[in-house]
């Protein structure tokens, strides 16, 4: 089980109002490749894994909900001062007209997310390599966004933020050579 | 943030191994209705709610999170030791050739968990309504999966579940009352 | 059966061609707590809820798809004279190549309607909560759609909407107390 | 706006308690071809289809409401008296964890019905050509569940709505032509 | 099998850098009735369809997925020289957060391609008008590019893919006469 | 564009009409890491990868076209011969009602085809790990029918597939070794 601490992993600044970029950020809480997913894929694959790994999916998969956390507050700074006009102005008025203000799991475009994004094949390697390109896409991801903001607050948070997915796909990639080698030790005796 | 704790809300122990009661299990786990569904809803909508609720909804989408948890442990040992005849015979082969033994976010038929399931209106009496009748369904589903069940053990852990999901029920409903009051009494003066 | 009469419930009008609020208004067409969602859904409960309540949800369901036609009607209006330079204008681009000016059940976003927005539970008390939860989900859709709009004469037209989605609302709530009474006369005896 | 009458547009009798038909025949309650994916198609063509076949489909669109709740009976019937076991024999565990013995808009599989399944293109010719392709292929889905039922009174109710959409079909077609005629005609002037 | 080879269907130009050119084109590439869903139609309806049809899928198929790279390539060169800031003011900008500059098989709005946009019913007749009523869709769709479109370059290869749907409907017109005289005459011995 | 050779990449075999093997292979026709999936990723994200890798692509996008005709004639082989009392048994029943015996792009339990299930981030270190992901996953699935299988013509068929996977698995991971090492040879100039 797990327990709440009421503080983030990071500290959440944001420079002005700017719902637009709380759009952008959207697609890391709701996305195919954003927080959500990736916190959902590595608690879900603990049951099926080599006891080996079950340790780093917990802690990968635990910090990930701090991640989704931190963007969640990211995108309530950014809007919680827009009048309804202001969320126009940036594009959101699909998301005021269905939601108002409050946050929901959905991508940039407003495609509500799907476990579809994600998998557990139940073969170790397969789903080590399903979670390596899941921090890969999710760099990406937290590139594309930091090219199109401008706040430099926010930005100091979304490297925290890409550097950690940099982090997590080296330790994926270092247990995909530990359950080989322990494969292929098994194989020789 | 959370801080993973190793050890279930509630002790998890099944009879037998027993795939096809896992099956049904799965509706908790990533149906309409389930623990995830829960879990996603409370912890999303505590950034536009009033102050006075987002504790609330911390702790029950906290604790659903638990729920998830258990029910993933059940699952897991009601099949561990099941084999691709068993599972076959259980109705679950449609769920072998695609993940093996691994748990996926997806209900009793196999269809995967999709956000469209939940809501966020940024309205206070809307959102908590929403999260009663969640409740409500919850309480249902697990209702009919003790009725399908014949696992002493099992039920335990379920009627356990049960509970909760009615007494989440109740807070919800006092939290209406809360804040239509103080609505109320915000009209007066 | 339904028979069809050549009239709307109560009366649309709008003041002039404005597809922005076109494209608000088909969130209220086919989103989530839309229309189609509220017609639906308590047509759909007819068959495993009490007696009692059946006609309730025969009403109101009837009542949903007037409603339904009323948004039909409204988007129509705003959008019947509008230039495909002017759809552009209002960001209805999108629904402009695929499907010109005809209407379709997607919300405000453009994703397309899913029967995964609503429930049946079998559960009377859960699918009236269900229920509640519904209106008033819709009741804040209206609010916020108002909230966008500067055309007098449609916002006639969207209060009347909204108030009938509390009086529905408040329906359901009398049917819940209703059956719990009752389910609580029967333990007495 | 609708008027709801209280009765159907053709008798539905079914011989036995039979699960499993009525698991076949959700394919024509919430699938891709089923009765309720016809009358939201012509229901919405409405307002962008020539003035000339607006009636037609205010007519079929309507009709396909009454076939909805002919087969929504039909369900109801072969399943009401069905207990959890016999739920589970006829394969409709997934259903009754879900749903209980309520009716639910999917596919005989448990697919949710999408409004994805249907389409508004503006152009005349092509909606027309939708329409009919619609007719047809609910025509073969009643083929192929006759083919699966051994129940003479169903029988009888699913051929009677089999023959409806040969004639809607046929009524399309017509449609077609007054429409190329015309658009003929106007090519000369 | 299919052998790929290094040359488009039609040579496909573009007179300028145009980003929203290309976020029409996607409706076209992953929507409903784009290019993909019509390869992939007939590809598949190729199994159950009488022999004497299967060559006429076959062919059209194949000539699909050409039209498929051709609009790749459009939007390709459509897009490749744009800037963030480009795509930001076409209202990419939801694109590029998700994919920068790759293509994705989505609609205009974002909606990721679905197997439920077609259908194969095995049933001769029904599965060719689905398919002509594919072509016709697909038709209108290019018109409403076209008249969006002020690119002579672009418009010369869309009205070349736009015949091409034509002649496709064409010929699976022809295949209804022949399946239906063949039906009849088996009907008269 | 492609050209189409009226033959097999690997001769398909099958011992006898064997519709449950059918339904499992439908997993790898319409499934999450089937062959669609598989074919449309590749040929999708050739246009924002490096030129140095389109080839390789292009190569692979082709070839799985091959296996997904592969796949779609062992499942016309194993079924064209069955019964609907045959389909029945083999747990195909919903897929007859709907699709009699013509094939459709979805999974073992008849969701369908999603573009979710796949992804191109226009990075080509991401999209190069989505690909290795996505060939071990189809290796996993392979391997999970193969297991539930009892046919040894099929799985002479299956066994040649599942090799290609894992030969495409180390191709695309030489491309990343080749991108990586470019990468680092810019960074020292």
């Amino acid at each position: 089980m797990w327990i709440y601490e009421k503080k983030l992993q990071y500290p959440v600044k944001v420079s002005t109002c700017n719902p637009r970029l709380a759009k952008y950020l959207i697609e890391q809480y709701g996305g195919a490749d954003g927080e959500l997913a990736a916190a959902l894929r590595y608690i879900n694959q603990r049951y099926s894994i080599p006891d080996k790994v079950v340790g780093l999916l917990t802690d990968i998969g635990t910090e990930e909900f701090a991640h989704l956390e931190m963007i969640a507050t990211m995108i309530y700074k950014l809007t919680k001062d827009a009048t309804p006009d202001m969320l126009k102005a940036a594009g959101l008025e699909d998301h005021y007209v269905n939601h108002d203000n409050a946050l929901f799991y959905q991508n940039a475009a407003g495609v509500p997310w799907t476990a579809s994004y994600i998998q557990a094949k139940g073969d170790p390697i397969a789903d080590l390599y399903e979670d390596i390109a899941a921090e890969e896409k999710a760099r990406a991801t937290y590139q594309w966004i930091i090219n199109m903001s401008d706040d430099p607050d926010l930005n100091d948070g979304l490297r925290f933020l890409r550097e950690r997915e940099i982090i997590h796909s080296q330790r994926f990639r270092e247990a995909v050579e530990i359950l080989k080698e322990e494969r292929d030790r098994k194989k020789i005796f």
